[in-house]
């Protein structure tokens, strides 16, 4: 059976990265078929818009799509429709991408790119769960208008709405209950509920689905504690699930705790298991086209693009493993870069997970 | 002329580490008129609600109030409305409070108690400019409904209202731009204006109070990467402006980083000048009553109030010179407390600020 892969590289590091991983991905010498379309501001530039219909169209008769990353000042300018971020949202939208799955993992081997103290870091092993199609990212009514009561009544405002339905958090938390059963069966659900309806909501709906997994130990927490318990005890959370926002602004915070963010993957997936592979860094627009950017993440990415889409587990590990090797040789591109290491380049990096695998 | 001060012991710590505040305000000896009431929990079990109409009364007729913090696992199931954070929100919302600052300060006898490595840490003084009376805490509509279109048509959702009036952002960003101008001058506004409409709102605005103080630096930062910068190097931050849920979120992250949140107060102003001042942690119910609560964000928040609401600067000084001097002398509660220095409990916290004074 052949495997459709749609590779999108998208802006800035985006190409370069992504040609590393698609080496790895031929390399493994199976029946995949690779097939690449612009997406983001190169899109904009060639067809005047981030997500042109044929990007889109190749995406959805994927099983999986490799992304790069989009974005650069250049399109900062531009109204917000036609900015390289749309086209990320739109494929989220588009294809009904609802689960992300956002590991924090602290190599060994990195251990001093973090900022915090090896003593609250080391070992760090965490997945985040972040619903990507629902809340305030996607709600209606939002815009600018006329206030109609209250304090502010005759006054212009900006205004969105947050919301998620009860399917939506339904089959976010069965996911997020099965992924912490395969992990240390502990979940944190983190939402807003002293203050938010939305949140009162979804907790409700947590609590529900927990009776259907009597292994997992659910708690729940504040988002703004859990800002917090990143900082102070990040070791304690296993599996954290929580809606579009707080995951995008708790994932990112989990990801910096590492201190290389330039090594963690990311995974977005639909009901049919279709899915869209990134890394977790942006389009890094400042060190594009120098060939020193880290491709791990994106290569990373590729791995989990086997497991979860194509079923392809054991040829996960086998890159996985590669890379694991290409870090234990002392290997490193120069944001992981540190005394007593070799600094390589985006390609040779390429090149040495090529070797490993 | 006699100044009214509101104090408002609380829930958990709020009793013990209130009375070690208000000793420090007696003994400067000024003609200040201070009435007690209850709040949270210990309101709703006297009188069934957790702002009670004399409560409010007290603190709205008072030039300051002086908040310990509300919240107890025994009210959790409480209806909403009747919860102890709800006190909180009210006192917001019914006294205008809409300018919360919230230092994060390393104290340099402290750089231990960070979870973050010292290099990365020392020194640390920002300011977190939260705005507090709007944003999705009060926007309305909100609750739960029937969905009447889009993709979960006919499902029951939780909803919430995200929104700024013009007003309301302008006036923030006067204050954020006079902060700055008082400390480095350089002040980053956060938001999410890649997705979010209130954002760009909020946005578009903050530039154009900036032309009003153009030797302060403006940046700009979506508050994904703020969470980010925050644990990767937050010395770069002078001034951080942003609204309600943001700032919940990124001051109680930037105060984790101190490690030290019982050094941490926090003032909440309206316009005519009254505040509220409260330590930045909790209520701690589980040290509540052992006389262990460190008591010197609440014995700072007496000092900021002095400062903000009552004009009375060199006070405020004294106080804070106090609380360094007990910390240069080896003094420590437990939450503080490591190798070589001394354990105080509360009250002996209190007593060895009063003797420095
Ligand atoms: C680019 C932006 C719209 C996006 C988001 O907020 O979801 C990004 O921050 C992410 O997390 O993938
Ligand atoms: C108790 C809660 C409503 C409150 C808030 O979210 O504002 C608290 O977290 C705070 O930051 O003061």
């Amino acid at each position: 059976m052949t495997h459709k892969i749609a590779v999108l590289p998208g802006d800035g590091i985006g190409p370069e990265i992504v040609e590393q991983a698609v080496r790895v991905l031929r390399a493994l010498d199976q029946p995949f078929q690779i097939d690449e379309a612009k997406v983001g501001g190169a899109a904009f530039d060639a067809f005047e818009h981030p997500l042109p219909p044929a990007t889109l169209a190749l995406a959805k008769a994927s099983s999986a799509v490799l992304f790069g990353a989009v974005g650069d000042w250049k399109y900062d300018s531009l109204p917000r429709e036609f900015r390289p971020e749309q086209a990320i949202l739109g494929l989220r939208r588009e294809m009904g991408l609802f689960a992300n799955f956002r590991p924090a993992i602290l190599y060994p081997e990195l251990a001093n790119a973090s900022s915090l103290k090896p003593e609250v870091v080391a070992g760090l092993d965490i997945l985040i769960l972040r619903e990507l199609t629902g809340d305030i990212y996607f709600g209606k009514p939002r815009g600018v208008r006329t206030a109609e009561d209250g304090p502010f009544k005759g006054e212009r405002e900006g205004y969105d709405t947050m919301r998620y339905a009860e399917p939506e958090v339904r089959r976010i938390a069965h996911l997020a209950f099965q992924a912490a059963m395969k992990r240390n069966k502990r979940l944190c659900s983190v939402d807003k509920a002293n203050v938010l309806e939305t949140s009162q909501f979804w907790r409700d709906i947590v609590i529900e689905v927990s009776q259907e997994y009597p292994d997992v130990a659910l708690s729940h927490m504040y988002v703004d504690n859990a800002a917090m318990q990143l900082v102070r005890a990040p070791r304690e959370f296993d599996v954290i699930v929580t809606g579009n926002l707080f995951g995008d602004i708790l994932s990112d915070e989990a990801s910096m705790l590492t201190g290389s963010i330039g090594m963690l993957p990311s995974a977005s997936l639909n009901a049919a298991g279709q899915g869209l592979y990134e890394p977790s860094h942006g389009s890094a627009p400042d060190i594009a086209g120098k060939n020193i950017a880290n491709p791990l993440a994106t290569i990373l990415s590729a791995a989990m693009l086997l497991r979860y889409s194509l079923d392809l587990s054991p040829l996960a590990d086998r890159i996985e493993g590669a890379v694991r090797k290409v870090l234990a040789d002392g290997l490193r591109t120069a944001d992981i870069f540190e005394d007593g290491t070799t600094k390589v380049s985006t390609s040779e990096m390429g090149d040495a997970v090529l070797k490993a695998l």
